[in-house]
């Protein structure tokens, strides 16, 4: 995919930004615009990353556990973090995680899958050896079109304060 | 990057292959081959799936907490999948994920380093649902070429059994 057809396939977050740590409370919940991925998506990144054949080629996908062409794991969380990075997750100074402590795809992306992402804010904590910054634990849930979790994240962010 | 240099800068992994549910043993270990990561690399994946300006732009990464351009945590990932598939885990029908139970980047990936995987079995699991398989918990480490952890990765893999 060129990054002009990524674009064309972008719509914008309905959140607003750039947030800082204050900002953030326990349970609010950002949205992502959405993003199609297509067949031609799905083999790229497989070629470049993860050259199975359930993420290849269409015929051997079949009589796999997958039962057709479904997109890597892998491509799911980069997909995410597009959707994240262009208004999902709008933190002041950009999308720095320190980890993640869960990352699972409940099931598989499939060509023609239309995603968006809903990031609920679940713990705010401060930073000890960074006083200029928090950690924020934000739970990502990736949804195809027919609201069904692809993915599920849980991610702790570095997210600047306030200055003065 | 092409396909073609993405070849050429991977050598092969020591291990063997391919390996079954019993082959597995807690505290084995798996080394994959290397991959080498220069800018132009870099800079494609964040174009595409993590457009942040400490992943695009040297001068821009100066500012930020990176201090200087690094890969995108989640290029990180995907190239430790690629080491994966092309030998560091040399599983029976292939690599499938049922999900991370850690994702974590001690240090950033930067131009010129040169990674390899190394793939401990933690735990063997049956999967009740899946009497054909079994659950193999796996923490890989991908290092870079002074011996440095760059992401911890622990993740529950679906491993066929041997039949009869």
């Amino acid at each position: 995919m060129t990054r002009e057809n990524a674009a064309a396939m972008l719509t914008r977050a309905d959140t607003p930004g750039p947030l800082y740590f204050e900002d953030f409370a326990v349970g609010q919940v950002y949205r992502s615009g959405t993003f199609a991925v297509d067949t031609a998506a799905i083999k790229a990144f497989a070629t470049q990353f993860d050259p199975q054949p359930f993420h290849l080629d269409e015929a051997a996908a079949k009589g796999t556990l997958f039962g057709g062409l479904a997109a890597s794991g892998f491509h799911t969380a980069a997909l995410t973090m597009r959707l994240l990075v262009d208004g999902g997750a709008p933190i002041a100074g950009g999308i720095i995680g320190a980890g993640l402590d869960e990352l699972r795809w409940p099931r598989p992306v499939r060509p023609g899958d239309v995603l968006h992402t809903e990031s609920e804010v679940m713990e705010k904590r401060d930073f000890r050896s960074r006083p200029k910054e928090g950690l924020v634990k934000m739970r990502t849930t990736t949804l195809n079109q027919n609201g069904e979790a692809v993915q599920v994240m849980v991610a702790n962010l570095l997210v600047p304060r306030r200055v003065g």
